[in-house]
């Protein structure tokens, strides 16, 4: 049977750009089962594409295959890319939309186990490549190609490792406290931060304060239904990351907060 | 073969959320055939996601298997809960969402052929259930489990109702007119009544007046073809419910109206 | 093996409209591979309809199916049809959504190849036809059926030919520039003009001067990454028609343009 393919891109909804990278796909490989993940990631934004590649693809079915194109570059110099782990493959642009899953890939599984190659082999790509749509000419046709049991090695040679983005890793701050940053605002305005659980080992989840935007809270909830209307709580999300949310409201319109912005957590 | 397995929430297009379940599903039904009805129910509004559960269900095969995540109780007392009838499955929280599938099931079935079930039989759903995310965690496991033939009775103990939403029926008044309410507004700014032909007879289709914010539309048309450019007219749309629309217009726009408005129809 | 399915509205995501044609589609062709193409086509634009189903259909699979449903006349007397060539079958209003792909058939593969059909055969309709939703009641059964192997004439009679959109050619004018118009904005604000690379035959590509609201634009470019940050652009787009585009920025934004802008091309 034929696998997984999922698409992950800022190419919006109006266009016809995710249909055609649809059709290509199912011209070499009919039985692919095609999965939208979203096609609104903010235009040109690697860096949340990167956080929305890592935050699905551990749910998906091994052997997945899941295109990401975000790529202001398209058409410069920077390399495209495949990778595989043994969890799932990932086809895109050189440009650290992957570098979570890569990071996390060669932290569980070891470099032995985590390979990436240069796209070069053109006899996988559509025979006519433009210079401002790899999505539909490369990407596409070498992730149906992978669907099809391809094997990554064709595609090109190996290569030691990926180009990345900035990972804006939270720091301990030497009055104990944790600075930290939103790295994504969901659709309900929840603000999910670049802090995990182990970030906040040592600090009492009852106590502790987050700060952000002049605005604090104390002490975590469980769940959104643990707050009264409008409240604003902070929580550890379904991803594992702490977040800020309102209970019957929005978090990040309230605050006023967007990505990038500065959050402290105090002991 | 393994069904269709379909999704109506309110997760928006922009998160990796309903990605997210789609890759549960697939990871347990490797071949189900899953279909988005709409991620933009307005956020956790159990009304409207009631009225599009109810709107789609008839023209699916039977043996479709409809999840419904509108969920503001996430992570709270309020029960997880699976249907069937004769011609669909349900999944979802128990907070009335399901309130018109059950209801007319129930209506044209019979109570000995709709069958509910609390979902408390944790090996069908994943390892790890979040405070926060059911849909990933309960309904899209137990969905899935459903596509590949688990009989609902292995879910949980069966239920003998459901939570419902108020359905806001329309009134009939003392001088003989109809007081209803609209109850959703589509991409088109048609704004769709509470209203079905069956509470509108004796009514002349001809003479009748719609009242709604002031204006007054007189009889009923047939389709949005029969008047002018930006004229207002009334008719049943294509859910059989009565709705206000404007030829290449926007009706809600124009009216300055929204789901909860009042409306009146005399004869 | 029953082949794709593509859907392409004017429909929107947030109402259940979408979700019941597949519905409809997959009682009728269970296997069908369903595909968006996109469902914000701007309401009953016709015209640009027309353009986004010319731009996807070469890159599907030979025999595929393509519903296009943007139909201000529904319920009138405009005809239902469908069409198919060696590349493709198409399904929808006859008011203009197919000029593009009719025009590109009849003059790649001749009048013999390419066959119009009006669809009369009530028998592969739902039984009961509604005066606003031809989408669901007719389009999505005849291409289900069509999918499942029923030749195109039992649809309907042959007839000769479309109705069509005003197309909006590009007009050579007496100075020796080109004039033509803006016919899609995409969601990174490109412009896609009615000119195509034929259209310019005889410019130098490196000194034309491209003029729209007021601003000049020197030479094309060959991919966004070639100008800086900020900079507006000239360059043949992934459709091979002339777009304006500007790095890291929205250029319809920025110049304040929308479909049916005015543009100029000079020596």
């Amino acid at each position: 049977m034929i696998g997984v393919v999922t698409l992950t891109t800022d190419f919006g909804l109006a266009d016809s750009y995710v249909g055609i990278m649809k059709g290509v796909i199912l011209g070499i490989a009919p039985g692919a089962q095609i999965v939208d993940i979203t096609h609104q990631v903010r235009p040109q934004h690697v860096q949340q594409g990167a956080y929305i590649v890592q935050s699905f693809a551990p749910y998906f079915p091994p052997g997945s295959i899941h295109i990401a194109v975000v790529d202001p570059g398209v058409g410069s110099a920077r390399r495209a890319v495949a990778l595989s782990t043994p969890e799932a493959s990932f086809v895109g642009p050189d440009n650290g939309v992957f570098t979570y899953v890569w990071r996390d890939g060669l932290a569980r599984w070891g470099v032995e186990q985590c390979v990436a190659v240069e796209l070069t082999e053109a006899r996988f790509w559509l025979p006519h490549v433009s210079a401002t749509f790899h999505g539909r000419d490369v990407f596409a046709p070498v992730a149906a190609h992978l669907a099809c049991g391809v094997p990554l090695n064709q595609f090109g040679p190996r290569i030691p490792g990926l180009a990345e983005v900035e990972l804006d890793e939270p720091a301990a701050e030497k009055d104990g406290s944790l600075s930290g940053r939103v790295i994504h605002v969901d659709h309900f305005g929840n603000c999910i931060m670049n802090i995990t659980r182990e970030h906040l080992t040592g600090f009492d989840t009852e106590t502790l304060r987050v700060e952000v935007a002049g605005q604090r809270v104390t002490g975590l909830a469980r769940t959104f239904a643990d707050a009264s209307s409008g409240t604003l709580i902070a929580l550890f999300g379904s991803d594992k990351r702490l977040e800020l949310a309102m209970r019957n409201g929005n978090a990040a319109a309230a605050l006023g907060v967007d990505i990038g912005e500065r959050v402290r957590v105090m002991r």
